[in-house]
């Protein structure tokens, strides 16, 4: 099996993606953007042993690899639309590939996302996704435009999916059901893709947690020239990691990389109506704390700050 | 350093890049498309010991991977504008990594294209880009739209890169003139991006040689449901690969992967005009042959067809 035979039996899907006029098969793909729209895009690499285990199921790691990508257009309030694959691979293993395409296309199918083009090579196992999407002119979201006072919440829970890598570092099976719901926020977590298109409505500031809540309010925060000060107890804890012994739970929680949740900031007027409309449709959005003059993260708890926390915690390293 | 200082150091720049509205440094990009254009888009992959020897100079490196991207826009008759990075590096060495952007932004400044995300994460030594063009509406090649009787001609001369490639397996320095120019032609391939931009006018097909001629052309037979017939001695050859041994040479030029030259069809009416914008500018444009009915690519030499070529050679294989 060579790349190309390689590509049009596990690559190659019927499709009808919106605005392709060209797709894989020829040198470009060529695509149509509508002219009140905006292009988005984002690239993410995932490579064996440093950001999945290799024994990892290659069907989660295929749906991984397209929800770490996803989640960037999530922070955007971007509408998902294609997405290219740079797949390097140390040989041909059909199961594996069948494997990594069923999670990839099941992710996909669910956002209508249409793959336009890659690249197959041979070489060490690593993965590269662009994302693209678009937004209405002018209608993202970015880490830049939190103001003062704005009120700071994430969705969903956090600290579930660096719960999660410890249970499949231990190289056993999960063992509780606690367990298996941990491993399964890490092995497939949730773009917030709807989630980003309704905050666009309410806000023009938001980043996905994949480094840590501390890291990434931290970006929200040297982009905006603002602080934040947070409050511990208000952090979401899903029941799973409520078995977890607290003190490692607040690490998961403040400093646990691949929640893919997002963080958003609303001015004050604005949320009781976004609580609503994510209340109406069962979302979980979580006030956690505020904007405020200054600069970096401040974690309250009870009335105590954690200055304990040192300002370099970067949360999650690639280096 | 992390992985934000080395993308602060080695990756930013200030740029004017026609269309960015947000760039690295955001979790997505954002950019304008104009109404009467559409976005074309490529990815591609080299992997240390696969596509490159790790020896390799890194600003030789940086050239040529942006180079071998752009080289799919430039088969598209595409306006290059953005890239993005996924550099995955298995230390931070400075002194290669100034080596490597330096590189890169030397052909980037030259198209006027902007960097606009990416990714650096650690593992074994992997570069992908995915280059963003753009056409206006339908006016782009593709490698299908061939029509029989086009006549065939290439850009510049075929064989150079796979001889230069011998050249630096030999692990050697180049010791004559002509191994440097081959040497420099597989390191430093150029994007034949202006050819493109004009061949539009009188075509809308052709495809880049990076895997080989016969591998090439028959992308462009099998897309158009055509035939083509070539001749061996028409075939472009530099001054330095006329030093290389005949019987090498032919094979060079059919099938050595690496020149990044196009290959395009035309209309018999439109090539004497083509010809003589190409001739006006000083660019080589080389008529090899035609499109006729049939399948495959059939190579002439003299009287002799070459059936000894087996269709099955597909030029450089990734696997």
């Amino acid at each position: 099996m060579n790349e190309f035979d390689l590509i049009a039996r596990f690559f190659r899907r019927q499709h009808d993606g919106e605005g392709v006029v060209l797709d894989n098969g020829d040198d470009c793909a060529v695509l149509d953007i509508e002219p009140e729209q905006q292009l988005v895009v984002s690239i993410d690499t995932m490579v064996a042993g440093v950001h999945f285990l290799a024994s990892m199921p290659s069907r989660d790691l295929g749906y991984r690899a397209l929800a770490t990508a996803l989640s960037d257009l999530a922070a955007m309030g971007a509408q998902p639309r294609w997405f290219t694959l740079a797949l390097t691979l140390p040989a041909i293993d059909e199961a594996w590939l069948a494997g990594f395409s069923e999670g990839l296309f099941e992710l996909a199918d669910k956002h209508q996302m249409a793959l336009i083009g890659g690249d197959t090579t041979r070489g060490p196992l690593t993965i590269s996704i662009q994302v693209h999407g678009v937004v209405t002119r002018g209608q993202y979201l970015s880490r830049a435009a939190a103001e003062e006072g704005d009120i700071i919440a994430v969705t969903g829970s956090l600290g579930d999916a660096a719960a999660g890598l410890r249970v499949a570092q231990r190289q056993s099976l999960a063992e509780t059901a606690e367990e298996a719901f941990l491993l399964r926020r890490f092995e497939r977590p949730t773009a917030r893709i709807e989630e980003g298109l309704l905050l666009r409505d309410y806000s023009r500031c938001a980043i996905d947690i994949s480094d840590g809540l501390l890291a990434d309010l931290g970006h929200i925060c040297a982009g905006s020239g603002l602080g934040a000060e947070i409050e511990a107890a208000l952090l979401p804890c899903s029941s799973a990691l409520s078995t977890v012994n607290s003190n490692e739970r607040l690490e998961f929680q403040l400093r646990g990389g691949d929640d893919y949740e997002l963080c958003v900031t609303v001015a004050r007027e604005n949320w009781s109506t976004l609580a609503a409309q994510f209340s109406s449709r069962d979302w979980p959005l979580t006030k956690i704390g505020r904007m405020v003059a200054g600069s970096g993260v401040c974690v309250h708890d009870g009335d105590e700050a954690l200055s304990a926390l040192p300002m370099s915690a970067n949360g999650f390293k690639h280096f």
